[in-house]
C-alpha cells in the first residue's frame, strides 16, 4: 500500500501523519520546533535589523536545524507505518513561493529563506514534495476529510502561535493571484495596538492567537485581575502562560473566564470581519489553541452574534472546531502532496 | 436594437445607463437620491429605534419615493436611447436577498425592506429585473468592460457615501454562500473608533469613504488644522465639506493635502488587509470619491506600500481607478440584467 506523509510546521511544534489513499491516518507523530537561532546565514539576531535581514537570502543555520528536525520526524512516522511513502507534503506558516521556498514567516524566522522542497527531497529520499501554507493545508484537510467536507463556502482559521487562514470558495481552496490568499493573521484590527513581528501594529494575531492569549493573560496578571491564576503559575505574574488561564477557566475561575471572554471577543471580531468579506456557510476553527475546546468556542460564538454585521438578516453562520483536530494541517499537507502525483488514485 | 438599463442607487445620487449588447453606453443620466423620510411603514425616525425598526417589515413612504425617483430616471434614460429595453438591472447599497429585496442598508435607510424587483417591474414595464449589491455590480462592470477586463483575481472597492466591495476570483464574481460576499465597508479596523450607522464601532467606511473624508475634514477643521479650507467654506468649521478639502488640495494647499494623506492612509489600511486575505493581482477603486482622482490615488498608493504585509516578497499589486469611472456600478447592473435573459446574445 502506498501512503503519503503530511507535515505541519508550527511556531512551537511539528506535527506529522502518514495518510493512506482512503484518508486513514496510519501513524502520527510530533516534535518540538527547534528554538530559533540566527534568522539567516551570516545575519545574527543583533544584526542589521529586520528589513536588512530580508529579501531572498539563504537559509541560515537555524533553517538547517529546522529541516533536520522535520526530516527526522518524517522518517520516524514513515517507519511507524507499514506503507511505501510516495510523496511528502509540508505546510509552513507564511508565504510560500512556487518553488517551495518560505518567503515570509513572522512566527518562524528560522524558516525564512528555507527551500523546503529541495531539503525534504534530499532528506527523506522521496521525489514528490509539495510545500504550501500551513493554514491552507488545514483548510484542504478539513475540506477533504473534516468539518468542511461536502461544503462549498467555508472559512478555516487556525489559532496557533499566530493565526492562519484557508478559504474555500465554490468547493475549492482560494489561492489568489500568487498563491498567498488567506493570510488573515496580519489583518490590522487596531492600528494603535501592540507592535507585531510582521512590522505592523495591531494585527489580529496579536489578540486572537496562542501568543495573543499569552499577551492578554500577561496584561491581566500584571493588572492584578487574575491573582488566582498567578498563584497557579507559582506567584510570578510574568510566569503566567495560556495553559494556566485555560486550566483555571476550566475549573470555573471567573477571572480566568473573563480573560477567555476577552480572547473570544477578539477571535469573533476578526471572524465577523471575514464573514462580511467572504460570506461563508461555516467557520472552522483549528490550531493548537483549540485544544481548549469550548473554553474558546463558547465566548467566540457569543461575541460573534453581537459583532456580525446584519446578523438578523443572514442565515446563521456556524462556528465549529476542526473535525481533524490538531492534525488538520498535517492531513491537508498529505492530501496536497497526493494531488501532485498524477498516477495516484484520488477519491 | 435591444438594450438594457442599468441603475446604481447611491446614498446621495442615482446613476443610470442604457447599455447595448456590445457594451456601448447609449445614454446616461443621474438624479439626486431622495432625502430619507421614515425608515419603514409606520416607523418614524423617533420611533422604537434601529433594532425595532428592522426584521422584514414593509418599505415605508420613503421607499416609495425612492422607487418613484428610480423609475423616472430609468424611463428618462430609456427614452433618450433609440432602443427597445429588454431588461433592467439595479445595484443597491447593502444586502439583497434572492427575491430582490434590500435587507440591510445603513447608507440607504429608506431602501430597507424595498422589493426593488417587483417595484421596477411594475414601474418600468419590463419583465426581466435583476437586483444586486451595488459594489458587486461595479465589479461586474469593471470585469466585463473596465479595468479588470481579462483578469482573474481582482478586488474592486467603491468609495462613495459608504464603502462597497466586489471580489473577482478565477475570473468570476465571488458571491459567497448567500450572495452577500464583498461587504467590506463594515470590516472593523478600529474597535475604539467612532460609532457606525450599522451599529458597530470603527468600521472601515467611517474613515475611508466620502462620509469618512467628511468626518476627517470636520475633525481637522475643528482642530484648527485646515484654517485655509475653513475660509474656503465661508469661515464656519462645521460647513467644511469633502469638496472643499479636495479643491484646496488640488490647488496645492498643504494642510488640505495632509487630510487627503490621512484619508489615503485609511483607504490603504483596509485595502492592505483585503489583499492579505484575497491576494488579488489588481485593486480597482471606484465610487464618487474617485472623482478626486490622483488626490485620492497618490496618497493611497504611497501608504499601501508601507502597510501591505510582506510587500517586498510579493509581485507588485497595482491600485488603479475604475475604467468605467462613476458609471461602473450602473454598467455592471445592466450586464447583470442582460445575463438573466437566456435568449440575449452575450459576448
Amino acid at each position: 500500500m502506498t501512503a503519503t506523509v503530511g507535515l505541519d510546521v508550527g511556531g512551537t511544534k511539528l506535527l506529522a501523519v502518514v495518510l493512506d489513499d482512503s484518508g486513514a491516518v496510519l501513524a502520527a507523530g510530533r516534535a518540538d520546533t527547534p528554538r530559533a537561532g540566527p534568522r539567516r546565514a551570516g545575519v545574527s539576531q543583533a544584526g542589521p535589523g529586520r528589513a536588512g535581514a530580508r529579501g531572498g537570502g539563504e537559509a541560515g543555520p537555524a533553517g538547517a536545524v529546522l529541516v533536520q528536525a522535520l526530516v527526522e520526524l518524517a522518517l520516524r512516522v514513515a517507519g511507524g507505518a507499514s506503507a511505501d511513502i510516495s510523496a511528502v507534503g509540508v505546510g509552513v506558516p507564511g508565504l510560500v513561493d512556487p518553488r517551495g521556498v518560505l518567503r515570509f514567516a513572522p512566527n518562524l524566522p528560522a524558516g525564512e529563506g528555507v527551500d523546503f522542497s529541495s531539503a525534504l527531497r534530499a532528506g527523506v529520499g522521496v521525489s514528490t514534495i509539495a510545500v504550501g501554507n500551513d493554514a491552507t493545508c488545514a483548510a484542504l484537510g478539513e475540506l477533504t476529510y473534516g468539518a468542511a467536507s461536502g461544503l462549498s463556502d467555508v472559512l478555516v482559521v487556525t489559532l496557533g502561535t499566530g493565526i492562519g487562514g484557508g478559504v474555500v470558495v465554490n468547493g475549492e481552496i482560494l489561492r489568489g493571484a500568487n498563491g498567498f490568499a488567506g493570510e488573515i493573521g496580519h489583518v490590522v484590527v487596531d492600528p494603535g495596538g501592540p507592535a507585531c513581528s510582521c512590522g505592523q501594529r495591531g494585527c489580529w494575531e496579536r489578540y486572537a492567537s496562542g501568543s495573543g492569549l499569552a499577551r492578554l493573560a500577561r496584561e491581566a496578571a500584571l493588572g492584578g485581575r487574575i491573582d488566582s491564576v498567578v498563584r497557579l503559575a507559582g506567584g510570578d505574574p510574568e510566569a503566567v502562560r495560556p495553559e494556566h488561564v485555560t486550566a483555571a477557566a476550566a475549573s470555573g475561575d471567573q477571572a480566568a473566564e473573563a480573560v477567555m471572554d476577552e480572547l473570544g471577543w477578539w477571535i469573533a471580531l476578526g471572524v465577523a470581519n471575514l464573514v462580511s468579506v467572504l460570506d461563508p456557510e461555516l467557520v472552522v476553527l483549528g490550531g493548537g489553541l483549540m485544544a481548549a475546546g469550548d473554553l474558546v468556542l463558547t465566548p467566540t460564538r457569543r461575541a460573534f452574534g453581537e459583532l456580525l454585521q446584519a446578523a438578523h438578516e443572514r442565515p446563521a453562520v456556524g462556528i465549529v472546531a476542526a473535525g481533524l483536530g490538531e492534525n488538520a494541517g498535517a492531513v491537508g499537507a498529505a492530501v496536497m502532496a497526493r494531488a501532485e502525483q498524477p498516477e495516484v488514485h484520488r477519491q
